[in-house]
C-alpha cells in the first residue's frame, strides 16, 4: 500500500495564526515524503470531512502555501461542530473511519481547542476498534489561551498584542481630549469564560497610572458600585478612565452583563455588547461623557499586527504535529512548554489528549490584582513574551496586505453523500 | 524686539498623525532660527492658550519631539471648543491678542479642520484691528476628510487604511466560519455628515465579489428593503456578507438609525452605534446570525497601521505651515494638491482661510455606486492612494509601540487669569 496521507481539519473559531499553524503541517509533511503522501484538508473542517469534501493542498501553488504563514483566518474553512458522545452518535464516528478508509487517511490532524481535542481522542478511539487505526493527533488553537497543559494557546498571543496595542493607541487619544471631551473609554474584548484577553490589555501599562485603569473579568462577579468608584477616582486622579471589559463579565446573579437589558429599536433583546451596557451605566451614575468600542472580529483577525513569537509557535506547533506522527504516536497534542520568562524560551512539547480534553483552563487568582479590576506582576510575568516581536505581513503596492486564498481543490468522492 | 515666537494649537478630534504635523512645526522652525524663536503649543488646544497654558516645546527633549511622528492622540492636548462669533465674544479674540502680546507670538498655528480654519481667519482680523498683527495659519486635520480645496486631510489616510485593512481581515475570518455559524458581520465606522471613512472599506475589494459587499453612507438615505435585499443576495451568493457602515447613517426622516431606539439595562435612550441597530435588523428579517463590531476611537488612534502617504502629508502640512510664515504669509492653509493618481503624486500648495472656514466636503456623487451601497471606480482612483505605505511606529522588545509623552513644561504666566 502507498504511504499513508495526512487529513488536517481547522474547528472552531479561527485566529490570526491558525493558517500558518496550516502551513507548518504542510511544509513539515512535504520534508518526510519517504513517510506521508499528500496532505488533504476538511473544508470547512469536521463537516467537510463527514461530507467527504477534502481539499488536496497539493494542488495549491507553493508561494499561497508559505503566505498562509501571514494570512488570518481559517483558509480551508473552519466551523463549530461537536461530535457527540460515541453512543449517541456512532454514525459519524464510523462515517469519519470510512472517509479516512476510503482516501488511505493514515493520520488525522484536529486543529482547534478543547472540544476537538476530545473529538481527536474519540476518532483514535474508534478507529482502533473498527480496525483502521488512524493516528489521531490535536493541534491546539484558541484565542482564548484557556487549553490545560500547555502553556500557552496559539492564537492568543496575536489577539493579546493586538488588545494591548489598542487601548494603549485609544487612551493616548482619550487622554489628549479628556478635558473638555469623553473621559472614560470603554473596550470590549473576547474571552466568554476566562480573562486571558482582557488581562492582556493590562499590557499596555508600563508606568503606574497608565491606563487601562480598570479591567473588568468573567472571572469576577461585578461589583457595580467598586467598578463606578474606580472609575471616578481615575478620571479624578488622571482626568480620564480607560476600561477593558470582557463579553464574558456577570452579574451577582450570574447573568452575563450584556444580556443585561439591551434592547433594538424592534424590541428584540440581546443584541450583545457589554460595552454599551457599563457605558451607560457610567453615565447614569457619574455623569461621565463616554465612547466605548467593541473590537470583535477584529481582534481575532487582526494579522495585521500580529505577535512574532505566536506566529513562530503556530508554525511550529503544526511541524510538531508532523514529527509526532512520524514518530508513530496518536491521542497526542504538541504543547508549548516554557523554559524560562526572561528572557522568554519555549520549546514544543507533547501531551496526551486525553488529558486536554473538554477542560477549560481559567486565569489564576494570583493573576488578578486585589480590587479584582487589574492584573499582577505574575500576570505580567506571563503575558509580556507571548506578545513579543512584530510579524508584519507582505504589503502590496496599494496599501493593503497581501493575503493569499486557497483554490480548494477537492478529491473526487469515493462515497454515498452523507447528511450532517 | 527678539525673533517672534511661533504658538501652535491642535484642534478637535485627534488622529493618528496630528503628532506629526506637529513634529513638522517644530522641526522645520528650528531650521529658521534666525526668523522664529521658540515653538510653544497650547495645552488642550485653544483651551491652553486662553487660559496662558503654553507649553515650551524647547523643553521637550529632540528624540522625543522626533517620536510624535509616530505617536498617536494628540501629544499637546487638543479639545473641541469653537469661539463664537466676534461680536458676541470679542473677549475671549481680545484674550487670544493678549496672551500672543504676553509671550511675543509673531505666528499662531491653529491644526484643525473647518472650525478652527474660521477661527485662526478671525484672529487674523482681530489681531489687525487691535494693532498686534499675528500671522495666523490653519494647517488641515481631520480623519473625516470633508475640508474644501485641499485634496485630502492628513488624518484621514491612515483611518481608512484601519479600516479597508480591519474589513478584509474580519471577512477573512467570517468567510471561513459562514456555513456553520455567522452569516453577517458589520462594522460601524466614524463619519457622522460625510463617508469618506466608510467608503474606504471599499478598497479591501480588490476583486469582483469581495467583501465588503454593502457600505452605507451617511449622504444616502437608508433603504431598509433594498438593503436587506442586498445582504441576503451576498449571503446566497458568496455564503457570507460584510457590511461597512458609517455612523452616520439616517433614515427617511432624517432621524440617524444610531438613535432608533437602542436602550440599555436602565432604560436610557442612545447609547450610541447604528451597527447593533442594523444586525438586529438583519436578524429580525433575515434570520441570518450576525456580529458586529464598533471601532470607534480605535480606528482613528491606530498608528500601528497608519499610511505612509498619510504620515508623510502631515508632516509636511506642519513643515509647510513653517515655510508659509517664514515667507510672510498670514490668513492662510497650507493644502495638498493631487498632480496624478498613478503613479500618485502630490504637492503642498496653499489656500485662503476665508475659503476654507465651515464648509463640508460631502463625498461627490459620482464616487457612490449607482444603487448607494458602494464605491464607483473613480472613488476608487481617489482614495486608493491615500492607504499606501506602512509607516510602522518602532516597538520595544516588550512587543509595544514606544509611543512618546510630552513633558509639558508650561512657561509662566503673565497675565490675570481668565475663565473659559
Amino acid at each position: 500500500m502507498a504511504r499513508k496521507n495526512v487529513l488536517y481539519a481547522q474547528s472552531g473559531g479561527v485566529t490570526p495564526v491558525i493558517n500558518a499553524t496550516a502551513c507548518g503541517v504542510i511544509e513539515a509533511a512535504r520534508e518526510h515524503k519517504e513517510q506521508f503522501g499528500k496532505v488533504y484538508a476538511g473544508r470547512d473542517g469536521i463537516i467537510g470531512v463527514l461530507r467527504e469534501e477534502l481539499i488536496d493542498t497539493s494542488k495549491e501553488r507553493k508561494a499561497d502555501i508559505a503566505g498562509l504563514r501571514h494570512t488570518p483566518g481559517g483558509a480551508f474553512g473552519s466551523c463549530r461542530y461537536k461530535l457527540r458522545g460515541m453512543e449517541e452518535n456512532q454514525r459519524e464516528y464510523e462515517r469519519l473511519i470510512e472517509v479516512f478508509k476510503a482516501h488511505n487517511i493514515g493520520v488525522f490532524l484536529y486543529n482547534g481547542g478543547g472540544d476537538s481535542s476530545d473529538t481527536a481522542y474519540k476518532v483514535s478511539q474508534i478507529g482502533q476498534k473498527m480496525g483502521f487505526p488512524v493516528q489521531c493527533i490535536g493541534v491546539p488553537k484558541t484565542i482564548d489561551n484557556d487549553l490545560p497543559i500547555t502553556d500557552n494557546c496559539p492564537g492568543f498571543g496575536s489577539v493579546a498584542k493586538y488588545v494591548a496595542v489598542s487601548i494603549m493607541e485609544a487612551s493616548l487619544d482619550v487622554e489628549s481630549m479628556a478635558s473638555s471631551s469623553t473621559k472614560v473609554f470603554i473596550l470590549e474584548v473576547m474571552g466568554r469564560h476566562a480573562g486571558w484577553i482582557a488581562a492582556a490589555g493590562g499590557l499596555a501599562q508600563q508606568e503606574q497610572g497608565d491606563p487601562p485603569h480598570v479591567i473588568l473579568f468573567p472571572e469576577v462577579t461585578f461589583d457595580e458600585a467598586a467598578f463606578l468608584a474606580k472609575v471616578d477616582r481615575a478620571v479624578k486622579k488622571h482626568g480620564y478612565c480607560s476600561v477593558v471589559v470582557s463579553e464574558g463579565v456577570r452579574d451577582a446573579s450570574g447573568k452575563f452583563l450584556a444580556d443585561a437589558g439591551v434592547r433594538d429599536a424592534f424590541g428584540h433583546a440581546q443584541l450583545g455588547g457589554v460595552a454599551p451596557v457599563v457605558a451607560g451605566l457610567v453615565k447614569a451614575k457619574l455623569g461621565y461623557k463616554y465612547h466605548w468600542a467593541v473590537s470583535d472580529y477584529l481582534q481575532r483577525s487582526a494579522r495585521h499586527v500580529a505577535s512574532q513569537t505566536d506566529v513562530d509557535q503556530a508554525y511550529a506547533m503544526g511541524a510538531a504535529a508532523i514529527k509526532l506522527a512520524a514518530e508513530g504516536k496518536s491521542g497526542v497534542m504538541p504543547i508549548i512548554e516554557r523554559v524560562s520568562d526572561q528572557p522568554y524560551r519555549w520549546r514544543a512539547g507533547e501531551a496526551q489528549l486525553s488529558r486536554m480534553a473538554n477542560k477549560e483552563k481559567m486565569m489564576p487568582k494570583k493573576f488578578i490584582s486585589k480590587d479584582g479590576m487589574g492584573i499582577t506582576a505574575a500576570a505580567r510575568r506571563y503575558l509580556a513574551p507571548l506578545i513579543q516581536g512584530e510579524a508584519y505581513p507582505p504589503y502590496g503596492k496599494n496599501g493593503l496586505p497581501n493575503y493569499v486564498r486557497m483554490r480548494k481543490v477537492l478529491l473526487d468522492k469515493k462515497l454515498p453523500p452523507f447528511e450532517v
